[in-house]
């Protein structure tokens, strides 16, 4: 069985660091779905307007091995204000599977004490705006449940990192053979 | 008067390495369109629907100082049939303008005898199919008027190079700041 994952599209999301992740899990092998807070396609931070596959509504009670928060400043407000999204993280963490979040979106972690006493990583413009977790200066962090990056320059080593979690080295480095990233 | 682009989409694009270009390239002020080659939505390689802002047959007779190709096999054999493609990437050199591809794509490039004599880089998957060009080992390769690039772990470097030609290597650095990519 293919494990699940989601990512959480909402208006103003940076649209390197979504497409990196969805793009490196499927070819990993892992079912993510692309999740948007309302209907119809979403527009980026840049005006790239992508078509979700499904609505939080309609998957906002499922299980996911991993639960992603792409960033973008606006995006970011919202999905901090949004209790639907509020509700799976914190599920999620209790329930011990894991969280990814990049660039802003490491903020909603904080905010909602859902990082506390852990170690993150986020965008550098961010990081005054956290104040329960040790921020780190690392492209990518993992520290228990949580794996945090900071932009869209280390997106594709968040979403290998992801591949690594959830699949193993072998499979990462599989997948990367055709992505050709540095590691 | 902000240059002038245009990326041409047909299913099965690379999506990384389209979104990574146009993320890149509108940081950087560039004005740069999403067309596609039919109408609505179109589908990735993997499976990601992108609205485009325009179809190719509105803006295939404009000017533009930067044409560019996303990678994916399937959509490059697809891009390398359209007579309209051909003919815009044609009198785009023929005019003294320039092309990025990336991945796939440059193969369209050596096929229509557009690269002939030029050094060029692509997947190593697709080196084979190369005839006319000269191979580089390179991560992002510029040639005269070409600037061709491997694989979805290369495209942020291949889109700042990009932004580099067409603003200057300052404002490369600027947009490099948030984005925070290994060069």
């Amino acid at each position: 069985m293919s494990k699940k994952a989601v990512i959480i599209l909402s208006p103003g999301y940076e649209e390197l660091e979504a497409v990196a992740v969805v793009d490196i899990l499927r070819r990993a092998g892992i079912d993510i779905r692309i999740a948007a807070v309302e209907n119809g396609p979403v527009a980026s931070a840049r005006g790239i307007k992508i078509v979700p596959d499904v609505s939080l509504d309609e998957i906002k009670d499922d299980k996911f091995d991993l639960i992603v928060l792409p960033g973008g400043l606006d995006s970011t407000e919202t999905l901090s204000g949004d209790g639907r999204v509020i509700g799976m993280l914190r599920n999620q963490i209790d329930e011990g599977r894991m969280v990814g979040a990049i660039c802003a979106a490491p903020t909603v972690l904080d905010r909602h004490g859902l990082a506390e006493g852990h170690e993150i990583t986020c965008h550098p413009v961010c990081r005054e705006a956290v104040r329960h977790s040790r921020i780190s200066d690392k492209r990518v962090v993992t520290d228990g449940l949580l794996v945090t990056s900071q932009a869209p320059g280390t997106a594709l080593e968040f979403a290998l990192r992801l591949v690594e979690l959830l699949e193993g080295t072998e499979k990462m480095k599989e997948v990367n053979k055709g992505v050709i990233a540095r590691l």
